[in-house]
């Protein structure tokens, strides 16, 4: 099963947005063992639209498209559809029903603009969106199936479980070739390291593939197989992980869609153990990376975010003469801040970042990119220095993964 | 100028990362004037790499390539690029000169691997790379352009910005078909309110463009014309734009690549206020969209993430009976945590969030997505409670939009 991803919409291709839907339809897709062959990003032109659907429907068995279904002017893949299906629009009952209800319930009533979004091409087979006004919509030509869905990444995820992964689970279960990967997340060996380690792919691989993908958290390994059912392809993963853990074991901290934060966020839920922060340069990112899992309440206690040296010295009783003497991006600094966030919040770990993001606050001896990162527990306190590089963004995130790496160590021993 | 933005990778095809080069590279060449047609993201597969580079020749003036060029095997963009090009790799001493250099620095000596990264193809210009290892390559066929960069963000922006970005200004500048826009950004006001707010399109725009984006921190408006120059197209924005603000101004913050914590960022500096955040569900999301600019350190002063009552209550001096009585998601709480943490850190505003981000903790009373924003200043505290919906990462990113609303309402008034 072959699906192309056809994304609508001006502000993706000038780049206004970022695509994030092609990369969560793509995601949920290849879970049931799709192919997905392409992305396409247009613009909204009719004549693009038309085209790019006509091209797509060559190589793949279902175009699973979004964006364009809005109420303005600017929203035009219905008339697309309509041209291209030789279709026309008319008015669907049971959608302007909804629509109504819909409007009802907040005490409004349906506006004009509102009432066009019940006016569907009539050959498609309409899926109901039960998070927003405009619904999906679904046509079949040749055999292939094209379903257009709204941008709105709430809504898209809506149909596409409702209508479109049950659909394509059933297709799947009769189909005679699966895609099967597997995400094998390592941390703390760099890429060209690790593929050292592994050896030579191609003997080991055989029938397989293997992919590295470095990331600000570490590198991921994402094993692949193309077999006749799900059973024999993930014997085959199972083969090459065999492999790759006899290697690399002590670097594999999970798998699959779980990151560096979850993990850390499961041991500490696992072992019993809470943790509180204290962040200077990372303003808070690496609290909102720890509490992006739900029930985090279990084991993130609270932060401080010690932005000025005054918060430093007054809510974490940071020594005036430490930051004196060693300046706030310091060892000193980071390991006061980390002993005394963990008294604060009476928890069993407390982690401090202080360092400098850049672009400015830079010095020769201390340029922008050094961060000093500490870790208390009830034994000990100790910082690790880390000179990042020259972006703010990127040295704000890399301190956030070598923060987590740290702590991970600390629970896995 | 039409351009192309064609992604390499398994890892963007199956959805395990988003794409955020192509957006990226895409904003760029767009405010230089040209036009990008499409995105592209396939496999790392022979096949698919040169028909699509064949099929995006004929319909483009460049295409800009990323992704592929990395140290192990599954990286074969280099390859195909030298089948469809009838080329071959060829030894490039300067290359591997500033390989050498590059390893030497941190006292390493270059791999045999990352040797493999000097063989480049003979015919193409090499773009280096002052970033990373792999470097960029320029190719030149027909009068049209194909640039090959790294998929590594970092190291993709340096060779834009180094070589491609000014090679395209030089070619703009002699093109007589130029794409302008403008975006304004507005907060406080629905789509569809402010779509009804403006009035028929079609008899403002006459040759220009308008688009709606919306988004978890107000609807952006988009203005495009296409035009002969610069000065010609941006009369006929500015014409445009005149029109937007006289039916709505008042929603109307800020313009262009600004954002809604950039523009309240900007503000405080203006009216040299300062600000500290007490943040329960949110996890320091805020006070790492405060300090995402450089110079925050200016007016942000720092946050306390009160996730635990033991937190709001020891450091934030809530009394337990206010939790006791109201719930930690109620008025009473985060007018309590906004007045508090503005004393704590001695700023000019003191600024909380408390709810219920979800899936857990609802109940039928305060269902998930209830959340209370307070903000307090010397004058006075107020809290306002909002009604979001049941996705845990949409509530948190919705409450963060909230609150910089409240914000910046609070800081123009």
């Amino acid at each position: 099963m072959n699906i192309s991803i056809l994304t609508i919409g001006d502000e993706i291709c000038i780049g206004q947005i970022v695509n994030t839907n092609a990369a969560w339809i793509a995601s949920q897709v290849t879970q049931l063992g799709a192919n997905v062959k392409l992305h396409s990003s247009i613009g909204d032109e009719l004549e693009e639209i038309t085209g790019e659907i006509g091209r797509l429907l060559k190589t793949s068995d279902m175009i699973l498209v979004t964006g364009g279904l809005g109420p303005t002017h600017d929203d035009i893949t219905r008339t697309a559809l309509c041209e291209f299906f030789e279709d026309e629009l008319k008015f669907h009952e049971p959608t302007f029903e909804f629509l109504k209800e819909r409007y009802a319930r907040r005490g409004m009533e349906v506006s004009e603009r509102n009432k066009l979004q019940a006016m569907l091409p009539s050959k498609c087979e309409v899926l109901k969106n039960s998070r927003g006004t405009a619904p999906g919509m679904l046509f079949t030509t040749d055999g292939k199936i094209l379903i257009s869905m709204p941008g709105v990444p709430n809504e898209m995820k809506g149909i596409m479980a409702d209508h479109v992964l049950p659909l394509l689970k059933e297709k799947m279960a009769k189909s005679t070739s699966v895609h099967v990967f597997k995400t094998l997340l390592t941390n703390g060996i760099p890429e060209s390291t690790l593929a050292d380690l592994l050896g030579d792919t191609a003997e080991f691989l055989k029938g397989g593939t293997l992919a590295f993908l470095p990331s600000y958290h570490g590198v991921r390994l994402r094993i692949g197989a193309v077999a006749e059912n799900f059973l024999k392809g993930n014997l085959e993963i199972a083969r090459v992980e065999e492999y790759i853990r006899s290697k690399a074991e002590k670097y594999i901290y999970g798998e699959g869609e779980q990151n560096l934060a979850l993990a850390v966020g499961n041991l500490l839920k696992e072992k019993e153990k809470t943790i509180s922060l204290a962040e200077s340069c990372t303003g808070g990112l690496l609290g909102a990376a720890l509490t992006d899992a739900a029930g985090s309440s279990q084991y993130f206690m609270g932060s401080i975010i010690c932005y000025s040296n005054e918060a430093k010295i007054e809510l974490l009783n940071v020594p005036s003469e430490t930051i004196l003497n060693n300046g706030a991006v310091s060892c000193e600094v980071a390991e006061a801040l980390a002993k005394n966030v963990r008294l604060r919040f009476k928890t069993d770990y407390g982690m401090s970042i202080t360092g400098i993001a850049g672009p400015g606050g830079g010095t020769l001896e201390k340029p922008v990119g050094t961060v000093w990162i500490g870790i208390a527990d009830e034994h000990s306190v100790r910082a690790k220095k880390f000179i990042f590089g020259t972006e703010r963004m990127v040295n704000r995130e890399l301190s956030v993964g070598a923060a987590l790496g740290i702590l991970l160590k600390s629970l896995q021993s």
